[in-house]
C-alpha cells in the first residue's frame, strides 16, 4: 500500500538487469533456478603474482555458441535470449544472431522452453515471445524487424513490477499450459 | 567389427574433452543439447587495437555459482559436474566445492536431472551418479572421500566407446525410466 504511488519499473535498470534481479528472486524463493551464462573468453597470458590472485593478462572474446539464460523450472528446461530496443515502433531482427537463432531452434527439438524478452525501452514494455515465433520471422527473407503490433500478437506482455522486477515466469506458466493441452490432444 | 581390438578410450583425452566430444555428437545427431558453461570472469580492461580484434588486457577469474554442464534431453533438464582423479581405490569429496553442491540441490528441487560424472582415470573407468548421493556424502560429517565400492553402488558405469567417447545419456535413460515408475505411483 505504501508502494501505490511508485513506479518501481523506473529503478534505472537495464532488461539484463532487470532479469537478473528476478532470476535471484526465483531463485532465493525456490521458484526457478535460471542463470545468466559467462561471456565466453579465450584465455592465452595469465600471471600468478605472490600473495595476489590470478591475473588474465591476454585474452579474446570468443563467439558465444548459445543464448544468454538458461535453467530450470518445474521441471522444465528454459532457454531464452533477451533483448532490448530504443525503437518504440519496431523491433529490429538484427538484434538475434544467426546462433542464437540456431541455439534456440535446437533446445525446441528437445522440447525445451524456448523463447526471447524484448524489451521497448522507451516503452517500457516487456514481451515474453516463444522462439518458435522469431525463428520464423528471422528466416523470411526480405523481413528486418517486428512490428510493435506483431510482437503484441505473438507475445505474452509482462508488466515490470515490485518482486519480481519482471515476473517473466507468469508468461511460462501459461505456455506449460499450453503445452498440456496440446499433450493431451 | 573392424574396430575389435582397438581401444577407443584411450585417445589421451581428459574426461572433459571426452564429455565435450560427446555433447558434439549428441547435438550433430538432434540427440541432445549440453553445453560447458564458459568459465567466468571479471574483465576490468580492454584494448580496441586498429584493425584488429579486441584484446583483454586486465581480467580476473570469478567464483563459479554453478556446475559445469546444462543443457535439455527429451524435455528434461540435464545438470552435472565433472571430476576425474588419478586415486585408484577413492574419490576425494574435497573435488566437489560448495557451490556446486548447492546448486545441484536446487536444481534437483526443480525436479532437474541431477547429476555428476567421476571418472576414475588410472582405471579408466566412468560413472553416472545421482546427485542425491553425492549431496548426501558430502554433508556427511567426517566423510572425506567414496570408496569405489560406494561409487560402483550408487551409480551407473559408462563404458567409453567410439561415438559418442562417453555415452552417458544411457544412464540418464535409466534415471528418467526410475523417475516414471516412481511418478506413476
Ligand atoms: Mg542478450
Ligand atoms: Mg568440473
Amino acid at each position: 500500500r505504501r508502494h501505490k504511488n511508485i513506479n518501481f519499473s523506473d529503478r534505472g535498470m537495464n532488461l539484463e538487469q532487470m532479469i537478473n534481479e528476478s532470476n535471484k528472486y526465483y531463485r532465493t524463493k525456490e521458484i526457478a533456478v535460471v542463470h545468466k551464462k559467462p561471456t565466453p573468453v579465450q584465455i592465452v597470458k595469465v600471471d600468478y603474482p605472490k600473495r595476489s590472485r590470478a591475473v588474465i593478462k591476454e585474452a579474446y572474446f570468443r563467439q558465444e555458441s548459445t543464448t544468454d539464460y538458461n535453467g530450470v523450472y518445474k521441471g522444465y528446461y528454459l532457454d531464452f535470449e533477451a533483448k532490448e530496443t530504443k525503437n518504440k515502433t519496431n523491433f529490429p531482427l538484427k538484434n538475434f544472431h544467426e546462433h542464437q537463432i540456431i541455439h534456440l531452434a535446437e533446445c525446441l527439438k528437445q522440447k525445451g522452453i524456448c523463447f526471447t524478452i524484448i524489451g521497448f525501452t522507451s516503452l517500457k514494455r516487456y514481451f515474453v515471445t516463444p522462439a518458435s515465433a522469431i525463428i520464423k520471422a528471422w528466416w523470411t527473407k526480405d523481413k528486418s524487424s517486428l512490428t510493435l503490433k506483431e510482437v503484441e500478437d505473438w507475445s505474452i506482455e509482462i508488466k515490470s513490477g515490485f518482486q519480481p522486477t519482471l515476473p517473466y515466469l507468469k508468461a511460462i506458466d501459461s505456455f506449460i499450459s499450453d503445452r498440456k493441452i496440446h499433450d493431451d490432444k
